[in-house]
């Protein structure tokens, strides 16, 4: 099964690639902010224009697939990844908005775990895309994925039963369920891209 | 591009333009609930029964889907598209529920300002529901919901932190967060619609 | 129509609904720990058994599509209904564990009146699935899998209402909010399963 599928048209690869590649950039934009908590409100303005340069790459990638009449596999899954790849970014973005916006005066140990598993489930996502030539190589990373969501459920799910027994503030409790949620929801997103990519896999298979 | 594309059985887009009217209708008398706080239980029981109706034409929809041979686009894009815009109605029909079965005492003038993005938004829907038949047409209607979608985004996450600085009570912050979401849901799934006329475009382009 | 239009490769069919079955296991699992109270963490532990049994069950049907030249219907049809499958199961032991980690000491009158709802839900699941091959009888238990649904909204938002007016503790009413709704996405995705089954209908009517 080594062989090359989709030899028609490799700029959607380049594309979906570079739609990957920037998602990578923001979750590790997340990543610095969470792990050194300064200046959080100038580092959330620089992931927010990581998503706006992301928009544009999603743009891009549906202009050409309404010029294109070959395309590499079907229109609409091609489609929908990019649109669930921007999705993804959409929601490391909200992550890094919520921490400045609600004014977060300090991180977490818990909310830097689920930044540096979404980088990894990211670094996933690109070898995934990076592999969809080369279908016999995207079980490996498409598992991996999976893998790193199931943790990233549990870090939430522990990091709020940690909170909910803290007797915090009700507000900060309310504002930092918020953030573990809207974080877990970036790797779901994520887990979503796989979806995607599995359905692929079964049609071509 | 000004051609009409879709000859065969009309009908289909007259019931589809029926549902997005329906749901402009919906939209608009969420906007008078929330300008007009008054009479709280009866307008949201008002709101309620346009959301039935809705629910009859998206069976009526899938009915006639069920019982026709030749469709205008693919049987299944007709079927996601109707229940995409019931979806939108349930969330409107969600947000005018929610503030009378919470007991809202008043409205905020961020839920005034969601409800008017909200028709704007709708509005914008129908404009491009009449415009399937003239695909070149749909652009500009898609742009504006996507444009909307992320200014009620924005509103919301102002709401929400203003709400948080408020100092306010716990349940109300509760509450009121709950209500900010549910309306910005509501405009995620117009988003929505968006993108499952995107999709029907990509096709057929 | 009482004809079976799906002679081919019938093991799909039977892992499908061994699937379905497997859900309606856990819900009345579910349906137990609510209704008696007792050995929590134990009980939702054994719920976590099933979830992993079904994520097996997902990944054979996934791993055999993968393999089988000519499927009963689509291939991305059964991939996405075995993926629907497993959310609902997913939501099910997700809704088990939040009452072990949030430590909730009782259940409620409306817990366990949402999960009498859901095993009534998940029971037309299993009728739907086994109906597939004989089209005509789906419409009956798709109803009523709407039905139960739309029930299930109402016990929650009448659910949450009553909590708010509770003069509770901000703490419990966040997390019993929290409660109820994942009961509710629950049933939810049991539409959802609904909405994927009939889009399969649409296509081969």
């Amino acid at each position: 099964m080594g062989l090359r599928l989709f030899p028609r048209e490799e700029t959607f690869f380049d594309l979906l690639n570079g739609s990957a590649q920037n998602i990578v950039r923001a979750a590790r934009m997340l990543q610095d902010l969470l792990d050194d908590y300064t200046d959080v409100e100038r580092k959330a303005e620089a992931i927010k224009s990581v998503e706006d340069k992301g928009d544009d790459i999603t743009h891009t990638i549906i202009d050409r697939l309404n010029r294109t009449f070959i395309t590499p596999f079907d229109r609409e899954d091609i489609f929908t990844l990019a649109k669930q790849l921007d999705d993804v970014l959409d929601w490391i973005e909200a992550s890094s908005a919520r921490m400045a916006v609600y004014k977060i005066p300090h991180a977490t140990s818990e909310v830097s775990e689920l930044a540096h598993i979404l980088v990894s489930e990211c670094e996933a996502i690109v070898e995934a895309i990076t592999n969809l030539r080369k279908l016999d190589r995207l079980a490996g990373p498409l598992r991996e994925i999976n893998r790193l969501e199931n943790l990233a459920d549990r870090v939430q799910r522990d990091a709020i039963a940690k909170l909910f027994s803290s007797n915090g503030n009700p507000i900060d409790v309310i504002k930092w369920k918020e953030i573990y949620e809207t974080l877990e929801e970036a790797t779901d997103q994520g887990e979503h891209v796989a979806h995607v990519l599995e359905g692929i896999y079964a049609k071509h298979k």
